[in-house]
């Protein structure tokens, strides 16, 4: 074992903990592009968005120039049952890696949604309440964000409705019984419950369902239940906002013990654990006062930043949500079959797509079966077993220390274990079978899916 | 939320981790009655131990005087992925009862394997690299000892070989690829690759298996092929001793902040988290310096202490174990299919039932039912899903602290989380679907098992 002035764990004091969120477009030069109404192609209102989501939710999604917003007193509460999380040093990997390169990772798996969604689901769920709401409603796949929210409403004690793909509802029947336990209604998606669900359902009777689908059965019935509006997990600004307090607790453990990261890295799918990591370091790079160089990390399977277009697009699937300006494969491209169901989404963050158009972030992808024996290696010596998801950033943490041995450049480096892998052993089980593959789109099968791009120049 | 000087979580410093275990043996007037070998019924030597367990474990295991035992710096190297582990303040469960008790628990899920397990699964495979063995063997039944030992042995390098009852080998797939994915061999049992594997199989060719069939088979291999030893998770003194961390932390860390429980509370299986828990308090009380009240928590399904008798039986129900004097229902007890499986042992610790015995400690038990609508209720205020087992000493702590709502008093409640229920989601369906029932073994299923205990007096 090295020697270490340094804890294996950093945490921050409860009185630590932020009271503030931090708000990175603020420091934007050039604002990410607008959400833009389908019908009209005018940058929608708050008007238009407050029957969809939440008052003070829609007026976090459109303010571009508060830096920091404060946290009230109820989340942070909430927050203090798992928060501040860890901030790790892995002291075994480096000893395992024998590398020069100091490995930190901010963990966000200690809590039951077991992963970083859980920061805000709660603070949507609060905003939903303080505005005298009965209940949300939402979509989820692979369900740590439908776990997550079930946790936040029965918290504040707000009726949650959950579509959740068919085939995840009846493949992954323990996602849906935490939910059940937290109060949740899970309903499978397609359902008969919604006029778009019964119509789905008479032109496609044997289908399992889609992600877009089940975002368009949530929709439908927040707009048409009073008292109900539609929360969403990732891809939002407001979302990123909320998810700011992973990368403030990290710088402020960080400053404690003097320690600058010289890289960042974290994983991939609409972008919010990423964007939250980064958020203070990226302001202190866009306000000229430090450099970090960031990493986005995502599947090669579907490789939105990498291999994507930079254009106005759906969120969804179903092309019933606003449009947003992103990195994006096209919303009619379907991912193969990755077992990192929370990065299989076609397009980005509008904020981070911003910053990687700007240059202010690399983007890298991989392949499933790296990432696997990366999430070993790492389970083996560090002991947590991480998320398919969170793995990618390990496999690209790994590989910058390798990079680090051969040159003995003694990087410090920091990266986004977003959550733990309890409910993805199918995969786990296919890696350890030998039975995993990679599968990469074709440049055609992109090519097709960005020709139906909506046109919006 | 009620105002608090005291924080949510309260983790000691990597620094003020406990440097040496307590062995609480060297503190009681009336000391354990000795194992014996069920042969000669004359007390083990540790020489007859020794070809069985790992010389250093041996030594352990016998020694009644020494009340400190280090730490070694391996050990607490690992300790130091997961340790300290939290004691929380249950402010959020303390509001909702509206009770003015103040609720602490000491929560060990927040590590991979789920469980306290993990403290004594380290030290047992460290004694085993030591002393320069190849690998150890074990049995596991619901997977949580199994998954521990796994993870300590791929950090040490050890070969890991897991007779797991092939019920839960087929029920449990989770746990086995956890097991898997830490390098752990993992064969169902009964098995083909033992001798007393191949007897069981000719004579019950469609057995599910049993935790003895498994423990003889673990044994055969650890005595049969050199430089493998036989380790066991639970009811061996060593183990308490390994478990004395969680009571020394939760005992420093209450100190740390002026609090002194007034009762503390335990589920109880074979007893080695309880007898973790309560180590250093219960020195205290043996040695007069303070008092407390201790609660051992067991499932109606499997009363050992409260209806069980106190007398020297096997530990195992395949018999060829070493006789302990305990509290037990007779090795032949076939408890019903509890989903609390590390609950469901005939027998317990002879630390434990020796204190029991001498009026240290009391005991109830508690139908399943109840315990997972206390489950439910502390995973919708307190967010951590708990594990079947630890809902047990949940149920008894709530129990408590309505009871000090009616008396008005004040009273400091500490019991022990030992571990999550993410691997346990069938028996929560079950709850859910409101298809649990509770099955109470009669007074002739007790009495009968109980007339087959082994002659020994």
């Amino acid at each position: 074992m090295p020697s270490k002035e340094i804890p294996y764990k950093i945490y921050l004091e409860e009185g630590e903990m932020p009271k503030a969120w931090y708000n990175l477009r603020a420091d934007m030069k050039n604002k990410p592009a607008p959400l833009l109404n389908p019908g009209t192609l005018q940058p929608l209102t708050a008007e238009e968005l407050s029957p969809i989501f939440c008052e003070e939710l829609v007026a976090q999604e459109l303010d571009e120039t508060t830096p920091f917003i404060e946290i009230p007193d109820e989340i942070r509460n909430f927050y203090k049952m798992y928060r501040p999380s860890p901030l790790v040093r892995a002291y075994c990997l480096e000893e395992k890696l024998q590398t020069p390169a100091k490995i930190y990772y901010k963990f966000e798996g200690n809590n039951t949604s077991g992963s970083h969604k859980l920061n805000s689901a709660i603070a949507q769920a609060y905003y939903a309440k303080k505005q005298g709401l009965k209940g949300v409603t939402t979509e989820t796949g692979a369900g740590q964000w439908g776990t997550a929210l079930s946790m936040a409403c029965s918290y504040f004690d707000l009726d949650c409705k959950v579509y959740m793909v068919k085939v995840s509802y009846e493949q992954k029947p323990f996602r849906r019984e935490v939910m059940r336990t937290y109060g949740a209604s899970v309903v499978p998606s397609p359902s008969e419950t919604t006029e778009v669900g019964k119509k789905i359902l008479a032109e496609h009777p044997g289908t399992t369902g889609s992600l877009g689908c089940a975002i368009s059965e949530a929709v439908e019935v927040a707009t048409k239940n009073p008292g109900y509006r539609y929360v969403l997990g990732s891809v939002l600004n407001q979302v990123l906002l909320h998810q700011s307090v992973i990368g403030i607790e990290a710088h402020d453990a960080m400053k404690k013990y003097g320690i600058k990261p010289d890289m960042i890295i974290g994983c991939a799918g609409g972008g919010s654990n990423l964007g939250g990591l980064i958020a203070p370091f990226m302001g202190e790079k866009l306000r000229g006062e430090a450099d970090y160089e960031f990493i986005a990390v995502e599947p090669a399977s579907c490789p939105s930043f990498t291999r994507g277009t930079y254009a106005y697009d759906f969120c969804d699937t179903g092309m019933i949500c606003p449009l947003a300006k992103m990195y994006t494969l096209g919303s009619s491209f379907i991912p193969s079959a990755n077992h990192a169901g929370g990065l299989r989404f076609h397009g980005m963050s509008s904020t981070l797509s911003q910053l990687y158009h700007d240059g202010y972030l690399k983007a890298v992808s991989v392949e499933q079966t790296e990432v696997f024996k990366a999430a070993e290696q790492f389970a083996r010596v560090e002991g947590i077993l991480p998320a398919p998801e969170s793995s990618h950033a390990i496999k690209v943490a790994i590989d910058e220390a390798q990079k680090c041995k051969e040159t003995g450049e003694e990087k410090t480096i920091l990266f986004g274990l977003t959550g733990t892998g309890y409910f993805d052993l199918v995969a786990y089980q296919k890696f350890n079978d030998g039975e995993m593959t990679d599968t990469i789109p074709t440049d055609e099968d992109i090519a097709a899916s960005i020709a139906r791009l909506p046109k919006v120049d």
